[in-house]
């Protein structure tokens, strides 16, 4: 064997270790991470009894709480507060009325009070006049100086590092994956590609009407301060249907807002893979399940228990949290 | 020359031939499919001055009278009635409720009067009750049967064969490809892979309120007579944004209700390619535009001129107008 044919045999063999690594690495080995990999497997086999065609391939995610960290507050909670203080002296009502008056008090209470249609009115309030675009560049000048108020980092550092990692290897077998988020649509797009490799077209959300305008002679996208679709519970099934037109085969979740979404992923026919985030992990992120203000899991857990899901222990499935400083 | 580097070079001209053949067959060369070709070319090729990348080729386009014929009334419309007299017996209140009064009594011009918010009210109503997959499946059925009352052909024989073309085209550059219909949505998705190969995460459209219901232990996305959102005219534009969150770089349309889609794709920066279908053809299918019932063509005539987008004459600039048997 000549010297060409043994570096060849190198070449070979480095790109076996490096460029094919076991899949999902910060996922400690265990009946989770073999759950997902088994599913993933299974469907994608050629010939396979469980085999499913790419079209059909079809991965949801919820936002908050299963992506990226929801406590102490969403993060669009936090930007709907900092975005309200900003504009208050151009809006005396908002001092007499909710969910305006609570965030220009910062009395978190009152706004958890108003629930996932309170945090989109202050969203959409806050945003109402400005184009899309416009939108846009507020949100992305604000996550460029908000940091979490734990963890000292951008929120958009304050993902979870297995989930990027899960995303990533649902796409390398062919998956579309789609965030199906109570969050608000276009507080989402401006990041969402960057952060998660989710596209804008890929993103469902709760959406706020808005108007065609002409500014400057020509036809801009504008928001209005009116909700169009609060995307939680049932709406995220529909919202689903509207926008991708096919049932999922993976969804994952994190609080009683996704159990719809996952009840009725897991109802089609064929393997399915369902997954609830538990949030068990006080020392590296937080704990909480079924008395939480913000990510409330409690009829979750049973009907994951009764139907087999896969319950994720951040604590004890996760080598890792958020992404290490180099990776993001 | 050996005999084996003959073969090989044989193969490879066989190839530059037949795999590779001249773009648009059945555009006549000329003006239009010089336009088009030529601004494909322009934004796709690597380093270009106009280069846009692959995330970003996003082309939408209409449906009735844009990629298939709407002449002498929408498919939709006579599927409607279809389903109205069929279902007529269980609903007496529609003797006496527009649509459905016009419906039943087959008075073309009291449906042309509820224009296109009447006809997705009666799909809507003919609907009502059905889950999506049921709907699918009436829809299927109908077609299966129904035939063009001029052509003696399924609806989905009367699309427009260049048009096929030149979706195919623009996806053999990486587009994304999306219909934009004022149609109802779900009524479009049982054929629209087959016939267009536009998948149903990618078709966008009038849309009925849904319901998340059990039906027999199952959550099932049941229809509802009550429309939600009319996709016509300036809301195409908030559609389009709202479903894909980017502004589309190709818009073809053939009504003034494409209006406002098109002039916001043209306002963006960069090249882009604008289009109207010109029913100038009543040999091979109709000749109709600034007085028709269905598909009216006034002010985009004049606009098109005005800013220099192109207008597709179908006699001239189309071989041919339907798919010949052999291929659909």
């Amino acid at each position: 064997m000549n010297v060409t044919r043994l570096s060849l045999l190198f070449v070979l063999a480095w790109n076996v270790v490096y460029a094919s690594p076991a899949p999902l690495p910060d996922w400690n080995p265990g009946r989770t991470r073999s759950a997902i990999i088994g599913f993933v497997e299974a469907v994608t086999e050629p010939g396979g009894a469980g085999f499913v065609p790419v079209a059909k391939r079809i991965a949801v995610f919820d936002n908050d709480g299963t992506l990226w960290c929801e406590q102490p507050a969403y993060p669009q909670l936090v930007f709907g507060l900092d975005r309200a203080k900003a504009l208050a002296a151009r809006h005396l009502e908002w001092h007499s009325t909710e969910p305006f008056k609570s965030a220009l008090a910062d009395y978190l209470g009152g706004l958890v009070a108003t629930g996932v249609g309170g945090l989109n009115e202050l969203t959409a309030g806050t945003g109402a006049g400005q184009t899309v675009e416009e939108y846009a560049q507020t949100v992305r000048g604000w996550l460029a100086t908000a940091k979490h108020p734990r963890f000292g980092r951008p929120y958009t550092r304050c993902v979870y590092e297995p989930m990027l990692e899960l995303l990533a290897y649902l796409r390398a077998h062919r998956f579309e994956t789609y965030i199906v988020s109570g969050g608000e649509l276009e507080f989402m797009r401006p990041w969402t590609e960057e952060i998660y490799g989710v596209p804008p077209e890929r993103v469902i959300g709760s959406t706020v009407r808005t108007r065609l305008e002409m500014r400057n002679g020509k036809p801009v996208v504008v928001l209005t301060p009116k909700i169009d679709c609060i995307d939680d519970g049932a709406q995220k099934v529909l919202s689903i249907q509207r926008v991708i037109g096919r049932r999922p085969i993976v969804a994952f979740g994190n609080s009683d807002g996704d159990l719809p979404m996952l009840e009725w992923t897991a109802s089609g026919p064929g393997l399915r893979l369902c997954a609830l985030v538990h949030h068990t992990d006080a020392k590296r992120e937080y704990a909480y399940d079924r008395t939480a203000a913000f990510g409330r899991l409690d009829k979750g857990l049973d009907e994951a228990k009764r139907q087999g899901w896969v319950v994720v222990d951040m604590k004890n499935d996760w080598k890792r949290v958020f992404p290490p400083r180099k990776r993001l």
